[in-house]
């Protein structure tokens, strides 16, 4: 499917053909067009086929020949997507009809997979698809077939007529399955176990539904976007364009690499359907550019990543590398520590002063550099101490201490929880945190290394916050299960597992809202760090329940921040991904419900780990109870 | 716990007290009282415990040491039930509240153990109970607590109250999780993932709830029935007496081995508590006699079997000689060859005319017997030929041909699907049904062995009919997430194979529906079969739907006919314990809506295989798609 998947410069177009005289010919004009590919039914309509009744005993092809015959061009295959036959109807209660379209669809995909090609189109057009589901399934498990696009309206052409009748309530809400072609979509999918190789296949419609369901579409897997040329107006200049309500859809498409399939008659006869192609093109050409964070993250969307556990492993350089040329994270560090340095020693006693900053895994040293930087923009002596856990960070501590850093530092290769210190710190320095703010254990560091901070010592960061929002993620929520777990920890531990994950082809379905507070440094009689909390989210549309996304927010010095909660992200910060906490079953949640969920932070001395679980709209068992899948170690 | 485990032929009875000055003393009363234990509280509310505000520093223990001062008995432990303080609020918002009630069962739960215990009663208040729930789970998993019994209102006392008023329809929807005990408890079991350690202590209300939710109670595990003295009445004689619909409940309650729990204050303070034991013990005695079906069952509740393979594996000996004992199916038989032979020679050609007839999967020779008594009490002339697979069950025919049976009788050691047979039968007579009807796979061996039924010749059975039904069954659920599958399938295999069972302590939510049909023989030019059926099931009230269960009807001969559907079972008839399939994740299921589901039988040249799924209330995955999980070999 070389040529039909999407390069990234530009975009890719298939014109559709609902019934081809000419099959080499249809294709030759459809390139000559500027399209990247066409969609073609895979059996020509012209030849009746039966299978049941009466016996089959034909002589001759079920469909024309004219498929081997491209001498023009030779992966041919490659640029033609099949569709299935429109009349196929396996869901129909009707036995011979059932058995006929069976056997039909079989015939097509067997061809299909026969021809390689890269994709092949099935129509949807009910609730009843538990069978043609089925066989859909029993299809992408037996045979090559690459992809299925599953041909789903975006609008049930009912709704658009219903609405505006008088209805009684009940009977709405007894249709919902029937009228809205997302669940005839979501069961779909859901009966194929969201196997990758079924995609959707969306009709784009005249009048676009609400917002939301706008959004529940893009968390979907659109692999192609079918547009009718009835959707487009003409400009000034008697040319194709779209509206703008469907420009936008498009671009928020394009970021999914969906590709886009012409389908109806050209309206502009005199013109030639290349014009359709040049808007789209245009279209994709004039997107914005890719914001810093999404330059960083490219090829890193919706790929699961394991949490670090940079208490146990030593990290790499290369990881040190890339956290290291954040261009925000280290200046609002330099920040903090410049704000401090001012608050605590006052202008008349800069000279005499000396504040003891103690940087406490200080990796690679970019938060000695922010704090030496800090000294020397406040005119404060300071006296830095790099405390490093990992033996091979301290290598190049020791280097640059000797090479660049001119002043009073101190290597110290220890762990900031047995360190003995020569003196009290007037500022800690720290960056222990993880996507979901506590995960990589900074409390429990902090809370060991607090015993040299002076009594009224400042914690750089002082205070961080977690948060969590419900997710639809069908595609995610595969790759969980796809996941090649360690095997002794049992068959659920994939889903027992938080990822650390670029959200991309997701919907968060309400604001996240805070879980975990910590604050630093925590002068309590007895440290607590496990915790609890449930959370309640309104949601207003269908959907279904894949997981909880995970950000943090945190208060570095006053009012000194870093976030990766999307509605107060620091801007072209990239040092962390959110976090996702699947659940083991989808949920399917119905509009207006409410998701409650409960997470609890549990710890002993030797490990810290969470467990959740939901109570709303439905009960949902205990995800890793006693940390049985997922631990985090001290 | 041997002494609390109830012994067949009596009631076991505790007795329950609110404050015990005197433990021994409690006990000894009890005890001569008639009851077999007691429920206590396991902390003496007189002690007052802080754990976090002012920080402890007690001396002294936290509760009163009498707990070991039992000379009277060596295993008193055994004979006392503990109770959970009635003030811990894990749930509570207040997080002083939350913290001390945390640590306060972790202490109870610990001396409970510590005493071993063999129960622990949690009082369950609300649905706002995930983080007991979470608790509890990790003591069952972290401690030797032997069994957690949530004590659960069997009506919410407000709802008594409630009724009487006039409420708003979507507002009663709102709090129906709050206010209906039954969701309390639902949520509590499935948080901690339907638990054998989790059991239900079930407090009978005054006014009982409807039918179905009295069923959907007796669907659990309820441990023990928490009856009050105010719900007994007195009868004529002074004493103490139930209403008839608790009567009713208690002997439904006793088939479980539920044990009950008395607990008030005794309203006849001339009498002593011993009346209220000797009536219930009254109760006990005075339940009918188990059933035919339910004494062979004995042992067998609730325990999951893998349905037989027969064609793949040979029966063992034992296997023939308990379906051989079965009162009902082989009368059935005769009377159904004795039909057929009536029917098919008049009474003039009686000595004329032999009818051949065929045994196909003869086993150890029950149906060659019946035929032959049949060809005795018609007069009829007939030659049977015992065709058998399994060669050592031809030992066993052989034998019986030369010193039981008196006739035509020829054995022949084959696979009928492979037999040359020497002349065409009359009647073909198989018993080659399981569970589930077509799951031994009658429909393959009989269409291969009707080459050698004559045109107008019959089929004993002729026809055959699968029906489903959906369950609430959360004990079984356990069972299948905790079986031992063959791990080369993978984790979802025990999910994805169904079960023969006996069930008990299940709830049928709605009555069976036809599912697959067969007929013998098959005269039709291509045999298929494959089979997929849709099934709608309207549900009365909210539960949690764990699978389905299976049965069949067969019509051997126009109305001589089999049955293990409950509604038309044959009465006395052993031979066949349900099917069960079960659903991966339990399916949380509203009062009024529609349960859909979808099963396939899917068949190649060499195995048979059904796949599962469901459309409503919402998308459930295919389930052994492909037969990945479980396969009946050819």
């Amino acid at each position: 499917m070389k040529r039909i998947k999407m390069a990234d410069h530009r975009v890719s177009c298939g014109r559709d053909f609902f019934c081809v005289p000419d099959l080499a010919g249809a294709l030759r004009n459809a390139t000559n067009g500027g399209f990247d590919f066409i969609s073609v039914p895979i059996c020509h309509p012209r030849y009746r086929r039966e299978f049941l009744d009466p016996v089959p005993n034909r002589t001759g092809a079920f469909t024309r020949s004219d498929w081997t015959n491209f001498e023009f061009v030779s992966d041919w295959n490659s640029l033609i997507v099949g569709k299935t036959s429109p009349w196929l109807n396996l869901d129909s209660p009707n036995e011979t009809v059932r058995k006929n379209s069976e056997q039909a669809l079989h015939q097509e995909l067997c061809y299909s997979v026969h021809l390689s090609l890269p994709a092949v189109l099935v129509p949807l057009k009910s609730y009843n698809c538990a069978n043609l589901a089925h066989h859909i399934n029993t299809s992408i498990t037996d045979t090559h077939v690459q992809q299925v696009w599953v041909h789903v309206s975006m609008k049930s052409p009912e709704d658009e007529y219903d609405k505006h009748l008088f209805e009684d309530e009940d009977e709405v809400t007894a249709n919902k399955l029937e009228k809205d072609p997302w669940e005839w979509w979501n069961l779909f999918r859901t009966i194929c176990a969201n196997s990758r190789k079924v995609g959707l296949a969306l009709e784009i419609s005249a009048e676009l539904p609400s917002e939301e369901e706008l959004e529940r579409w893009c968390g979907e897997p659109v692999k192609a976007a079918m547009l009718s040329t009835s959707l487009f107006l003409t400009n000034k200049s008697g040319y194709p364009v779209l509206p703008k309500a469907h420009q936008a859809l498009l671009k928020k498409l394009f970021r999914l690499n969906t590709q886009l399939i012409l389908t109806g008659v050209n309206k502009y006869k005199d013109k030639g359907l290349g014009f359709y192609y040049q808007y789209l093109a245009h279209l994709y050409q004039t997107q914005p550019d890719l914001d810093n964070v999404s330059q960083f993250a490219k090829g890193y969307e919706d790929y699961l990543q394991c949490p670090l556990q940079p208490l146990m492993d030593n990290l790499e350089s290369q990881t040190y590398e890339i956290f290291e040329r954040d261009p925000i994270k280290y200046r609002q560090y330099q920040k903090a520590v410049y704000e401090a340095l001012l608050d605590r020693v006052p202008e008349d006693k800069k000279d005499s002063v000396v504040t003891v900053i103690m940087v406490v895994g200080a990796g690679r040293g970019p938060l000695v550099r922010a704090s030496l930087t800090a000294g020397e923009e406040t005119g404060r002596k300071v006296r830095v101490y790099a405390v490093e856990k990992n033996p091979n960070a301290v290598v190049t501590l020791e280097t640059l201490k000797e090479e660049e850093w001119n002043g009073d530092v101190a290597v110290v290769s220890s762990d900031m929880r047995e360190w003995d210190a020569p003196e009290q710190a007037d500022i800690l320095v720290s960056e222990l945190l993880g996507s979901f703010g506590d995960n990589e254990l900074s409390p429990e560091c902090l809370d060991g290394a607090q015993r040299f901070l002076k009594d009224d010592g400042i914690s750089i960061p002082c205070e961080y916050t977690s948060f969590l929002a419900p997710v639809s993620a069908p595609k995610l929520h595969y790759e969980v299960s796809q996941s090649n777990a360690d095997t002794s920890k049992g068959p659920l531990a994939p889903f027992e597992t938080p990822y650390v994950v670029r959200l991309h082809n997701v919907t968060v379905l309400a604001a996240p809202q805070p879980c975990f507070i910590f604050t630093h440094p925590n002068r309590a009689d007895r440290i607590d760090n496990s915790r609890v909390k449930s959370l309640e989210f309104e949601v207003k549309t269908c959907f279904t329940l894949h997981g909880f996304s995970g950000y943090f927010e945190t208060i570095l010095y006053k009012d000194v921040t870093l976030s990766i909660r999307p509605e107060t992200h620091s801007e072209g910060m990239f040092s962390w991904f959110p976090f996702f906490f699947p659940i083991k079953e989808p949920q399917y949640v119905t509009a207006g419900s409410t998701v409650a969920c409960h997470f609890w932070r549990k710890c002993t001395t030797k490990k810290v780990w969470y467990e959740w679980c939901m109570s709303r709209p439905a009960p949902v068992p205990l995800h890793n109870p006693g940390g049985r899948s997922y631990v985090i170690g001290l």
